[in-house]
């Protein structure tokens, strides 16, 4: 079959690799309907190693189950499934508080002896608690806005959930890309009144402004702060949602957050070490997030989208065929795309 | 009257100052019946920068209302109050919150023109919101535990609650410092039924012990890691209670936190950057805590002491006169005392 490989920065390829096939009795085989690129594939593209054989890309994808194992009883051949970007079993400790990207069991795609979701099928390890049945056809319309349950809703959710959003927080989501306007989606959908999108691309931030955001700053670093402050009359807001993983974000965070507030992070840090002295310790400040347990969450977020009350999906501004899967790399990172469909 | 100074690092003096008078209608003059010191005394101790005016000493006391401004309601000269250490109007929206230490009004003791506690009497600025009245006599055996309600006591309370910790919590406790040892009282009176103390003084972790503490870890850094691990089916703690302010602390909690977890701060941290990347983040764990509302706990904390259910006095195991205060900060900085308690 054919599927996406990185080889080092800046170098994607889709090749010829062997079908995928069943392992394990738990596994299932899934042939890929849609899938994606994300923002965090952006960051080994910027900064992998040169590897000889690659690694395989993609960790959002539906698609139509193909074979069984033996021990699996959630899913069978024709199901219509969405992954969540990491795998797991759903029933140990963890998955049962809510944790399922610590599952005792689970891993993450395209590590060592599992596949991507960036090709044309895909072996899928612990099915039973790595797929959900997906209650349309395979051709249905809402296909963008239910692929996005695999990762993005799911982690722009996360986010405000971890930062405590309800309809008493005012909010300030840090980065424009579809996590942020994702998590603009989310917070809204929790009952924040005052959403404060920090970003500078119109086109995006327009599109944030239609998913719930009351207020748009282009503005970074203090000028932005100031900018944030002015509108909580000087306090900063109960939340943040820092959906980008740069230093710079974190800082900006820091900057906008009120006293006793919840710094959320779900973009991917980019860096170690960073100031958690008095300036996050004086004010009672609170940082948490971290990768997303979106099969936690699949169930709560899917009704809206089955209603055609919310719409997702509408953060994928291109698609492609797998073919095309390094030119969508290309344009995610240069901003020409927001988001890119694949369509295998 | 005679009152503390520090005049640099390791220089403390007991010298004659002006006696405090009232300022605002808000004020109260307070006679200074208990003080102490404090783990966080010693920070300037170590480092502080020659002072030629000095820097007057003392955040924690009990005493006898001496005078009071007119817009002052709640005390009148004779009560027995106690203060919090930081002063505030409880009225404001921060203090509503539950977050008097950010209070739009309030301050902290020792900052210019506001005295401090080791001293003869001090002049309380927002009397009303600062002091609270203690239903004893001024000579009452109570007094040890009622003035750990200044600071300590709710220092360590404040750290177990912002951990979240209750009866499905597991907890580790960094520091057998006073506060590190209250923090295990507080975290047994939330219901914790396995609290693990870290600490490496035996006369303190005895004390930790009586306190609640159900395993004592007296290794550090690596070794003391496994050993929590061990103690914890290899997983770590639900909470982990930093109560020591230093580097190695805060990676010791790294080191022992369960993944979800939330690690809670009430040592002053003494650095500004650390390990906020993977390590915090892969495991979706939280970093919370800061400068106690212990104001908002008096009322909560105080019966258990009223009622000799709770003696969190116990922490003092040194007496002195106001005069002989800088061989006190001379014995806790040589751990010779753990808390010392100032009979001006």
């Amino acid at each position: 079959m054919r599927a996406t490989y990185m080889f080092s920065a800046g170098d994607v390829r889709v090749i010829d690799v062997p079908d995928p096939a069943l392992q394990q009795p738990t596994d299932a085989l899934v042939r890929i309907v849609r899938a994606c690129v994300c923002g965090s594939d952006l960051h080994p593209y910027h900064r992998m190693p040169v590897s000889e054989h690659g690694s395989s890309m993609g960790h959002e994808f539906l698609g139509l189950v193909e074979e069984t194992g033996n021990d699996v009883t959630t899913v069978k051949p024709g199901d219509l499934v969405v992954a969540s970007f990491a795998w797991q079993d759903n029933t140990c400790d963890f998955c049962r508080e809510g944790l399922q990207t610590s599952c005792r069991n689970g891993g993450f795609w395209n590590a060592p002896g599992v596949g991507g979701g960036q090709a044309e099928a895909v072996r899928v390890p612990l099915a039973d608690g790595t797929l959900v049945k997906l209650p349309v056809a395979a051709d249905s319309a809402l296909l963008p806005s239910l692929l996005t349950l695999s990762d993005v809703y799911g982690t722009g959710h996360h986010c405000a959930v971890r930062a405590g959003v309800d309809t008493r927080t005012t909010v300030t989501v840090i980065g424009d890309g579809a996590v942020g306007l994702l998590a603009v989606m989310a917070a809204k959908r929790l009952g924040a009144e005052q959403i404060i999108l920090m970003g500078r691309h119109k086109d995006r931030t327009d599109l944030g402004r239609e998913f719930g955001a009351t207020d748009i700053v282009a503005e970074r670093g203090t000028e932005g702060i100031e900018k944030v402050r002015d509108l909580t009359h000087g306090d900063g807001t109960h939340t943040v949602l820092e959906c980008v993983g740069h230093m710079p974000a974190y800082q900006q965070a820091l900057g906008v957050i009120r006293a006793g507030g919840t710094i959320s992070r779900v973009g991917v840090p980019q860096y170690t070490d960073a100031d958690i002295g008095w300036n996050l310790f004086g004010r009672n400040l609170t940082l948490t997030g971290g990768p997303a347990p979106v099969r936690n969450y699949i169930d709560e977020l899917m009704p809206d989208i089955l209603d055609g009350k919310l719409e997702p999906g509408r953060v994928f501004d291109r698609t492609v065929g797998l073919d095309e899967v390094p030119d969508a790399y290309r344009a995610m990172d240069q901003r020409e795309a927001l988001k890119v469909l694949v369509r295998p």
